[in-house]
């Protein structure tokens, strides 16, 4: 096992990695908002460009904003929204640079200086906002409950139904629970590490 | 603790999440390349839309590779560049597609459903790469190595320097090794669970 080398423990290694799997029907066991809690502020820690911290979250937990949501979704992802314990939509504030003077007090002037630009400030939070949402998913996983994420839905409607200040723009909406009957497809392949590692 | 709440035992989220730190120096321990194959044969298993895994990773290992890529730095990130153990391209190959067929095995019509125009597969591919390379910044910490990972640099000037296809973009480049002495700043504050989270 080339994983030998990993100070991780094993079964952390299987928790969050080898034999987690991402989940397509769920048990009625609820989410609880404690279990969220615990997993922002394990993931909260996750490194982004100039600690911008771009990734806001969205629990769906009435009856009247999950119909609101299962309509936006793509008809292949609408049952199983509509059934999952909970569902967090994962959008980015492009406004993220408004929180800088205070999340990177040893040099403010990040603000100013790199982030005057809206269409940079959209790059960057889109690639640092999908970082958090990894760590999220891991975070999900290191609670004991399967993730489901899905980018298959119309993101203007979702912007529009959830946000409306224009200001931010959904990345993924998460299913989340435990894991119910025939949950998973079989596990597909993964490319091969020298399809993917190349050394120069 | 909220952390409670977790099935993740406390070393390991201690190890991923809580005491891991963007480092900035490193000591001269190399990282093998089996290190680097355990970490990839853990988290190649992190969930991507479509099993589409886009991440292709440089392993930047030769002292000319070495010198081209620190040319493409940010001034601020020159020195670190040159000076730690290993440093890895984290890029996406925006011709990802032409896996599907073998990657999803029971949805091979994807590749021609989805994926057939350039536009729709960079933006999937920038945010499915993102993904990938959180998971691999997670795996880089289960190693027990710091990861000090950036997105200061010449993107273009990389993209050329080290694809030459036009089909790669790069997302970021990261430091790995063992952090060396002041190797961070003090950690910068996270913003609260209630600016992040919100329910409806």
């Amino acid at each position: 096992m080339t994983t030998d080398a990993l100070v991780l423990d094993a079964a952390a290694q299987d928790l969050l990695f080898r034999e987690a799997r991402t989940a397509n029907t769920f048990t009625d066991e609820p989410v609880t908002e404690e279990q969220v809690q615990a997993i922002y502020e394990l993931v909260k820690f996750g490194p982004t460009a100039f600690n911008q911290q771009p990734l806001r979250v969205v629990l769906v937990r009435s009856e009247e904003a999950r119909e609101r949501l299962v309509r936006q979704m793509a008809d292949g992802n609408k049952d199983k929204t509509a059934a999952a314990p909970l569902v967090a939509i994962l959008a980015v504030d492009n406004e993220f640079h408004e929180e800088l003077p205070t999340q990177l007090p040893h040099f403010p002037q990040a603000k100013d200086l790199f982030f005057s630009e809206r269409s940079v400030r959209e790059q960057s939070a889109t690639l640092n906002g999908a970082l958090q949402a990894a760590y999220f998913i891991v975070g999900v996983r290191a609670a004991g409950l399967a993730a489901g994420p899905m980018t298959g839905f119309d993101a203007e409607g979702i912007n529009k139904e959830f946000f409306g200040d224009g200001d931010h723009s959904v990345l993924a909406v998460v299913n989340i629970g435990k894991p119910g009957e025939d949950a998973w497809f079989p596990r597909s392949p993964r490319l091969a590490y020298d399809e993917v590692v190349t050394t120069v």
